[in-house]
């Protein structure tokens, strides 16, 4: 059985939706963070860079959310979670959720963790004024250039939807109003009514 | 024909490697960084988010270094520059590349982009003199847990190969000696052993 390592409020989440959404069979093994979980030997030897998410498959654990939901969309064909027999397709995907995972993410995460790139607490203080202003124009980026509708591709739901899904509930956590963006305002609603996203929800609050 | 737009200095570097190993038949476009050519309308209309690298196709332009280079192994399969028959094998892959894509260069360009997260020139100049260290232990982790020997995935050379060549040699360009890392210098040493990085530098240099 799959068992994904995650932890409230990171982007894991993107991950037990797409689990979901392929009908996968899998265990969630949420760390409690405040008692720094990911960072204890245990979790150590399953990811050594102390980070969520992970897998952990019969053959090994996979690290980082755009492999694992790669990883997922592959191994369950049948839930049509990616364009898998079009290269330039994939590659679309692919692009997608890298621009999350690398550019996106880390600008919203200069918000509430600072100390990661500077030590000096006034640093620290000016990337988290400035990083709503960085991540809103990443979101912009998405809304008027690279979002196509109803979902992220076009016409097919992917895993980029369930990606992008937990990128945007970040939004109003950062301050920044959702109705900026109306393509994403409709989209994280698309995506909310699905049945794995109400079911993935309700799992994480229980 | 593909034609990649890069620029020097930049990880396109990486793609451009990618393109020679697979015999590909393609064309590289350097814009010039001093002008801003990034910023251009004329390069905005190739990729809006004024980034390099970007591949131009036949059905359009894929960006993002580790889609490009996913694409390229899908597309000359001959090459072999991933493990394309095997989901577990391919997933490591793209873990790989997406940690060297959404940690390790983030955490370099902090050095010498510090703009794009603060606006404070003190807070700029606390991230410049933190980078090096942040890039240095996310260097450590792939010394000592990710990398297997004596290519990034063990036995077969793939794309991690050329990714990771690139970012080694950012290293003495932010003051990092190399020699602390001796698994990456080594691998530094044979992948620029390879006809096509020669072919490649020589194209750069030109």
């Amino acid at each position: 059985m799959l068992k994904l390592y995650t932890g409230r409020g990171t982007i894991g989440l993107a991950c037990e939706i797409v689990l979901e959404e392929a009908g996968a069979d899998y265990e969630v093994i949420r760390l409690d963070f405040a008692q720094e979980e990911q960072r204890k030997a245990d979790y150590l030897a399953v990811n050594p860079k102390s980070r969520v998410p992970a897998l952990a498959t019969d053959r090994g654990v996979i690290t980082e959310a755009p492999a694992i939901v790669g990883y997922v969309a592959e191994v369950f064909p049948q839930a049509g979670l990616a364009p898998l027999h079009d290269p330039f397709a994939m590659a679309q995907v692919q692009a997608f959720n890298t621009y999350l995972c690398s550019w996106v993410h880390p600008a919203a995460a200069h918000r509430h963790r600072g100390y990661r790139w500077a030590d000096d607490p006034e640093a620290i203080k000016d990337m988290r004024r400035k990083a709503p202003e960085v991540f809103a124009e990443a979101m912009r980026l998405i809304e008027d250039e690279l979002f196509k509708g109803p979902w992220v591709m076009g016409e097919a739901y992917s895993t980029c939807d369930a990606y992008l899904y937990v990128v945007t509930s970040w939004l109003p956590r950062d301050g920044i109003d959702m109705a900026r963006f109306p393509k994403l305002s409709e989209h994280f609603a698309r995506v909310g009514a699905r049945p794995a996203v109400s079911k993935v929800l309700a799992q994480v609050a229980a």
